[in-house]
């Protein structure tokens, strides 16, 4: 029962992984949470596997030091890239956001026709194609990196001329293979999902991987006997850049304000005064 | 005369700088030229004054052992936050684009009304204000973040409907003031001058860093009679993620291909095999 009390760590290459903390926090609300945003090394998504892997064992490593009971990867990123060498590193269970994404599309699909869109490095990698295609074997998955998206949604500009125009481009061709649902591969793009879906048309189911994910940490927990039932339990939030960045563009994400953030030495800036 | 044949190095958060790496060459054939781009940290413009400078630090002290005799710190972020921190700091010269740039729109305005666009970093650092308005005091500086316009070059989306849409939402408010010069303060912008200058409209100049930093590095190196007269001179490539991204994007700004491009170490992740 110790262990229970302890917190769970959410790791993300910057502030779209709080749409995973905050489907943490709503469904198991007795939880206390340290989310990690990677801010000095922001974005993953264009960076190679290589480089992604250890930024990913930096920040984890960062969480496992805080004594966290459990790790999330919630950056779509550095779980397509990282998370097996992390599950075979780390002292403690790590869930990423590729397989909760992908089988919630699988679930959700009527035809098996299922959209993926991603950063460059999750499309690339394949992560979500094989997720989905061991999950489903009868599925077809079609994929489409939208790289603009990132910038578009930490820019605020998520709705209107721009996006809408962003989105016409990039999903062309998922719309001209008529699927039935679309995995939104990034923490970033539920910002978007109302331009993506209005771009998609009626008929077009949007997954996000938040709430999937959520679910499979209460479960892990639950089956490890690790669920805790205190309640007020701390919140804490790291960034690896200026904390007042963070919560600045933070706060849009979380819908409220994020307080306090903490500077976390990830060895790759001096201190940064909060 | 020994050290006019050491190289002359070239410092950037990606693969931008390529821009004033070009510019330098065509005035300067004759000399080695050594490139480094921090694409494992790309990029600096959203993030904070001591992460950059820590980011320079590291950058141009690989440029230093590699025994330069001269840095250009081609990324506009970076002069605006570090430069003067790098020239304390450094046992050879060091050369910004931001004083160059902000010197050749003083030159061309002949209003005084001078618009200036960047990073968010580089506009909020005031750098380019302040370097205007030194050099001629009764200039008018009317500055603005562009930080779509980054991603929007990287992803080779420079002309269209997109862009247009962009660059009409961010110019907005430079057109309403009448600017007559207008600085591209980031050197992915030259790679959308045709859409800038398309919706800023005709009798409006458009100011690159490049060929006026080009020509401060000449005449530095004249006054210090550090000009390299021979021929055939190497030139190397450096990139602290994948050499293959390296080259692809990079490939896009310089119009041919790069090649070889090695992984250099500054301690943020593994050796990336070549």
């Amino acid at each position: 029962m110790r262990d229970a009390v302890l917190p769970i760590g959410v790791f993300d290459s910057g502030v779209g992984g709080l749409t995973v903390y905050r489907a943490i926090n709503e469904l198991l609300p007795n939880e206390s949470l340290i989310y990690l945003g990677d801010t000095a090394r922001v974005p993953y998504g264009t960076k190679s596997r290589e480089t992604v892997i250890a930024y990913a064992r930096a920040c984890t490593g960062v969480l496992v030091d805080q004594g966290v009971k459990l790790v999330v990867v919630a950056c779509n990123t550095a779980s397509a890239f990282a998370l097996e060498t992390l599950q075979e590193e780390l002292p403690v269970p790590v869930i990423g956001v590729v397989r909760p994404g992908a089988f919630a599309a699988t679930v959700r699909s009527a035809t098996g026709r299922i959209g993926v869109i991603g950063t460059p490095a999750t499309i690339s990698s394949g992560a979500y194609r094989e997720a989905i295609e061991t999950m489903r074997p009868d599925a077809q998955v079609f994929t489409q990196a939208c790289p603009l998206f990132v910038p578009l949604a930490e820019e605020g500009w998520t709705d209107g001329e721009v996006p809408e125009a962003v989105a016409r481009e990039y999903l062309a061709n998922l719309r001209a293979h008529e699927v039935d649902t679309l995995v939104l591969g990034c923490t970033h793009y539920p910002m978007l999902s109302a331009t993506i879906a209005h771009v998609m048309g009626p008929g077009v189911c949007l997954v996000d991987s938040a709430e999937e994910t959520a679910r499979v940490v209460r479960d892990t927990l639950e089956a490890m006997d690790l669920v805790c039932d205190d309640t007020g339990a701390p919140h804490l939030f790291l960034a690896s850049d200026s904390p007042e960045n963070f919560q600045k563009v933070g706060g849009r994400f979380l819908g409220r304000d994020i307080n306090p953030v903490q500077w976390i030495d990830l060895g790759v800036c001096p201190k940064i005064p909060s």
